[in-house]
């Protein structure tokens, strides 16, 4: 008999038969490549211009980079991939249209700020449990230099770094996720993010726009499957930094949530904090994006990770938005992997 | 036994249990309530600043007044909607953003231009019927101000429009999408679009834009499904409007399918073209989003309609990507509904 995805509690969705991640994918630039995790990195362009004339067609090529990585590591021509899912921070996605297109799958376009990561694997990953694909990519990415001149200052401004700010990565990361064969691990829950309002105000501190967000879905994921926070070798959220981190481990903390024995942050991983530019760590779609398809999917394939629980975190402001005077609302998708 | 969505040929997929249209919501401005559907919308609002500083906030506003109509009519409280699907054409999708977060719902967010009424509805429904979710909501909307200020001219300027140039329409539309019940519809099967780019570098030309892409999805439904043209009361396009429209048929004739006896194009069914300001037709996300959630769906509940093929079709453009003189890809999703 076959059975499909179930819901388990009010929020969460159960796969039926966890499909599998046949391949994963990253690339990244110059910085990334000196912090902790360089090791892990499928590719690493030292040159972030990618040589292309704009930023915005070199983060499109980041992120055609690690979708091809991950194509090649599943053995799976781009002709077999039933959907793309994918989005970017740019305006309308441009990366992501520009970066996809010459490979001629079905796409379907997100817009989840940074937690596209999260929130296309659980979109892809249910549409393969639920029978509509067999095979499916997970894809995001983000640059510094394109995000830094749209969300923030022209880069030539060289305007001064608050210590709340972050570091947009200048990287990506794709999975491929098929709904049978082998792989580093397999996607077995996901929960769906709210739009969870802090009325934070200030677009240099994404991590507190954030932390309430990734909260609120981390605490209904636990509310809905009866886990203990110690069932997990890690929780990962996206990128909120250090300052975000500790804003949610503290709300977490007010609803009985201990997840500070074993949270991580992949804004904090993947940059070395004792460099002044970051400050507060790093963000961006292709943060969690390329930690995730690169250091988490390589322990998994290693063995030495077992059970994960990631959950990327998006800022869901505009250069409109921020000009206008609006909050900063934050999402927070949640992903359980598994061996 | 429980049948899980299923793939016919290599892209369509097809609903086990179609999901059902349980609720539909409409709203648009003065200009869409002088033209021939304006019996149908639920809601006009001919002031279109909707009371509110910013057309970015008048956008929020039709949208939310499309998905709560649309949950009103279902009977439905937001507490029990799954997942709210939404993209605008707005940076940073924006419009969803702020006109949705009050309704405390898990969100989608998604961005296809112009396609994101099919987008949402494709994937909504796949969420649906793979068990996943018990019920959606798939939304769009736009608003004539702030997209021609964001993608074109500042209104002040008064710019001359070509012929070609479309009328981005003010207007929202909402579906509400259950596993079961009563409704006016039913969704059968979905085929997600593929970008494809001819080039067109022209913003004052979105027709000619996408209709290589609604031309590329269709002819896959067709080919997928062996259904013939003539088993629809209606093949309805997006936005392609007069100009793209018959590109359009011209690129399935060539193909050898004879779209021209139900075709009808969202963009020329809205306003009444005589009016030069509309110059070929309306266009943006509401455009398609307001006549299939108002017009269509009140023929299908009054007994008029019994099957319907509606491809909405996206321009995957930013002001970023137009500045740079990129091309502008097109993308178009396909659903059939059935009574």
């Amino acid at each position: 008999m076959i059975i499909m995805s179930e819901r388990i509690g009010r929020y969460t969705v159960k796969m039926s038969n966890p499909p599998v991640v046949a391949g994963y994918g990253s690339a990244v630039g110059k910085k990334e490549s000196e912090g902790p995790l360089a090791e892990y990195f499928d590719n690493i362009f030292t040159d972030t211009s990618m040589g292309e004339k704009t930023w915005e067609a070199a983060e499109s090529d980041y992120l055609n980079t690690a979708v091809t990585t991950a194509l090649e590591r599943a053995l799976t021509q781009s002709g077999d991939v039933d959907g793309i899912f994918s989005g970017d921070l740019l305006d309308q996605c441009i990366a992501s249209t520009f970066g996809l297109k010459e490979l001629g799958a079905q796409h379907i376009g997100l817009f989840g700020a940074c937690s596209t990561m999260a929130l296309s694997t659980a979109l892809a990953a249910t549409c393969v449990d639920g029978g509509a694909m067999n095979c499916a990519v997970a894809a995001t990415g983000s640059h510094f230099c394109s995000a830094e001149r749209q969300f923030r200052f022209p880069l030539e401004y060289g305007g001064k770094r608050t210590p709340t700010s972050q570091w947009t990565v200048t990287g990506s990361g794709a999975l491929v996720i098929k709904n049978k064969g082998s792989g580093a691990a397999h996607i077995n829950a996901v929960t769906f993010g709210r739009i969870v309002d802090f009325e934070i105000t200030d677009a240099n501190n994404m991590g507190a726009a954030m932390a309430p967000a990734a909260c609120d879905t981390l605490s209904r994921f636990f509310n809905d499957t009866c886990a203990s926070p110690q069932d997990y070798d890690m929780i990962i959220t996206g990128d909120l930094g250090q300052v975000g981190s500790e804003l949610m481990l503290t709300l977490a903390d007010e609803k009985g949530l201990d997840l500070r024995r074993n949270h991580h942050d992949c804004g904090v991983m993947i940059y070395d904090l004792s460099d002044k530019d970051v400050a507060a760590g790093g963000s961006g779609c292709g943060c969690s994006g390329s930690v995730l398809c690169s250091y988490i999917m390589k322990k998994f394939a290693a063995g030495e990770l077992n059970k994960v629980l990631f959950c990327a975190t998006g800022a869901l402001m505009s250069p409109t938005s921020s000009q206008q005077g609006l909050t900063i609302p934050g999402v927070a998708h949640c992903v359980e992997f598994i061996r």
